[in-house]
């Protein structure tokens, strides 16, 4: 194992943490990392706030450096280096040094793919504005939180009201933007159920969002000096000075795909439970990757930090010789819009009808501490059990401070295959600066049975 | 079932839980509900927040009052009635209003002890002045109230630093007075280990509590007014204008104990999982009775609401004649001292090695959020395992804001016999706001693997 090379394509979560992995196992192994883009390891989730100016600088995204990585781990990450092909017959990969215009043949042993994931951009006019941005690697966030330094927008328009579009509304609000969102479908954050999301719906538009649902983007309309001028929607025509792009991600999957290797769900990289591809010695991880769902029994493209990180562990030990298996994901996610928390996991009630699940579901409000505490505020839980076995399927909670991370709860229980009533029964912590006396969590799954 | 009459012994979380099930389940039951106080359903665990003045009155405290039990639920309330003696063999309790000053005796078909817990009073000199309180029932805490509103004290010494030590101390320094915490151990919060608790003093220390461990009290002194004027110590004399005790708690199961009931752990009394006593007939639920301990697979005793609560639902579902079994409690608990968050569950270390059992542990640190995230703060998380199996069989939390809660996760963990792996595979949520990618507890597990 020690003398076999690695090389590893993309330098952040997935890619590095599987490097340094393998680096722990395997002191003396030759490790290179080519990442086209200028940064590695860095929390893309951190985008908003930084662009918020909630977080001081961009440097304090980025979790380790390249040097550090060089020189603390003795790890080659070459940056700006981009992967133009795989030849998995010669086991090798052709490199382009984006600085100096020079390509190569790197061989390996063993490739990792960690290609992530970037925007999805819509094929219409005007996209290409300046002004309109779609956040996916960090230089995207510095990129956009620049251009609005020099030209002081004051009319946002974001179009999609999922993760991304939510948490820049917050992020724009707080920089004094006038802010609209757009989203074609009847509801935002369409991974929640509608009834959950109208109550995301509504504290968005009590905190001053202009939202507009069922509503598509047409075209941006540029002014003279090619930047965004405003935003046509199928409706109406909507002044913009920026505008960002939400509309989900896509893996990066076409590299791999191209030398061979097989895509599954969503066109991410086919993987087993080991994170191996279809191709021997070549593994996948992060982003570009589909994962196992544990509660829809099969494969699924989730492209989340924490799925990358895990990924990345496992494809290290396996990429270092060891056994580990990919535990799989329930689709655990939390975000929030102003003091409102969001959080999901499992199916909800709409990916349990599609699976043709026969399930019960209900909706309970509690308040998040006992009623007479002050600071308390309003929560919304929903779970989704099987209706034969009484097994937890999935939970969302909307609602005040500390009411998302209560999320983990369900996810543990969902993990362990436990049923409403266990979750009923679980001894869970009280104080009156916390919970209620029954957790809400625990009042949703009592209202259930 | 329905001509069956019940009569419940005590008014509070498990005696009027229990009444309120058992209306439910049976609409025209005759309920007679003896109470010796002047309350019903009141959160005794809001009291230290009632008295720092968070809370408004203490009429917030309480959830039902009685006159609301006998409109709404027909159930026959009767406070300031205490039950003087049990006749298990004519089925007969023997009652004493103890507003007229009558004796009467009441028969019944049912009996239910809720009883509840009385705060541990040394017997000491001085332990009598006025200016000492211990809070059990809620009438202990507006006393206290008052006597401070009166007498503004300046100087309170607190005997214990438990939950209840630690809560009064927070409430103090809330009121703006000076406070020193005295506990005969040589740590606080005994339910944690001591590396957990010296977190805890450092922070009581530096937000200005006087604290002296290891120190016993001896006696109280009295002024000529027989007003506490300081408290003595096996070290020190310590002036004081008011007192708390918290010394514990130890079950009113003297009553029960008269009739022939048999009593278990730290004289609680002795049920089995249906909440069934040793008397045909006769029930017990709530801080009165013993629980089961789902990780030390004995009896034990704790008595907090969050167990009263669920105590009462089994005894009501029960005593409908329905099947219902005690699920058993991890012993989990939660509190703060200001800013610094309290929590555990299952095994303490202490306690794994007195059981015998071949653990491992670990304590680990770690930002609460996103390292970058405004408002980030440090939290302590600790793990004890079955060294063999690697099953979780207990946690400790200590740290900033947000940190305590997560030991619902860990509790989740334990109550499935999840192993430390499964608990580093779970998908739990991050964003920035909520949580560093690895969740805390996984972070724990991963280290203690």
């Amino acid at each position: 194992m020690e003398s076999r090379k690695l090389v590893i394509i993309g330098g952040d979560a997935a890619g590095m943490g599987a490097a340094s992995k393998v680096r722990r196992e395997h002191p003396e192994r030759e490790i290179v990392v080519f990442e086209r883009g200028n940064h590695t390891s860095y929390a893309a989730c951190g985008m908003p706030y930084y662009i918020a100016g909630q977080v001081e600088s961009s440097e304090e995204l980025v979790a380790r450096s390249p040097g550090v990585f060089r020189e603390k781990q003795n790890i080659d990450v070459r940056i700006r280096h981009e992967v133009l092909d795989i030849d998995p017959g010669s086991k090798r990969v052709k490199v382009r040094n984006l600085s100096k215009g020079e390509e190569f043949w790197e061989d390996w042993d063993d490739l990792l793919i960690a290609t992530g994931a970037s925007a999805i951009l819509p094929d219409l006019p005007g996209v290409d504005a300046a002004g309109v941005f779609a956040l996916s690697t960090l230089q995207t966030g510095i990129d956009a939180f620049e251009d609005m330094q020099t030209h002081k927008p004051s009319k946002a328009v974001i179009i999609g009201g999922g993760y991304i579009g939510i948490e820049m509304a917050e992020a724009l609000l707080a920089r004094g933007m006038e802010v609209t969102v757009v989203d074609m479908a009847d509801q935002v954050m369409s991974t929640m159920d509608k009834d959950m999301a109208d109550r995301i719906a509504e504290v968005m538009e009590k905190d001053g969002i202009h939202l507009y649902l069922k509503e598509k983007l047409r075209q941006v309309d540029k002014d003279t000096q090619g930047r965004v001028a405003s935003v046509v929607t199928d409706k109406q025509t909507l002044k913009a000075d920026v505008v960002f792009l939400g509309m989900g991600v896509k893996p990066n999957s076409g590299l791999a795909a191209r030398a061979g290797v097989k895509l599954g769900v969503r066109d991410a990289i086919r993987v087993n439970k080991s994170l191996q591809t279809s191709v021997p010695h070549v593994w996948a991880a992060g982003d570009c990757a589909e994962s196992y769902h544990l509660v829809k029994s099969e494969q699924a493209y989730v492209p989340l930090g924490t799925v990358a990180n895990k990924h990345a562990l496992v494809a290290g030990i396996n990429i270092s010789g060891g056994q580990a298996r990919f535990p799989g994901v329930l689709g655990t996610a939390i975000t929030k819009f102003n003091q409102l928390e969001i959080a999901r996991t499992g199916l909800s009630e709409k990916e349990a009808e599609e699976l043709g699940i026969n399930f019960i579901a209900n909706t309970i409000d509690s308040p998040t501490l006992s009623g007479y505490f002050p600071g308390t505020g309003k929560m919304t839980v929903k779970l989704v059990a099987h209706k034969d076995t009484g097994r937890l399927l999935g939970g969302q909670i909307v609602g005040m401070q500390t009411a998302g991370k209560r999320i983990d709860t369900i996810a543990a229980a969902i993990t362990a295959g436990l049923t409403v009533q266990q979750l009923v029964d679980m001894d869970l912590a009280y104080a009156p600066p916390f919970s209620p006396v029954w957790d809400p969590v625990q009042t949703a799954a009592r209202t259930l049975l």
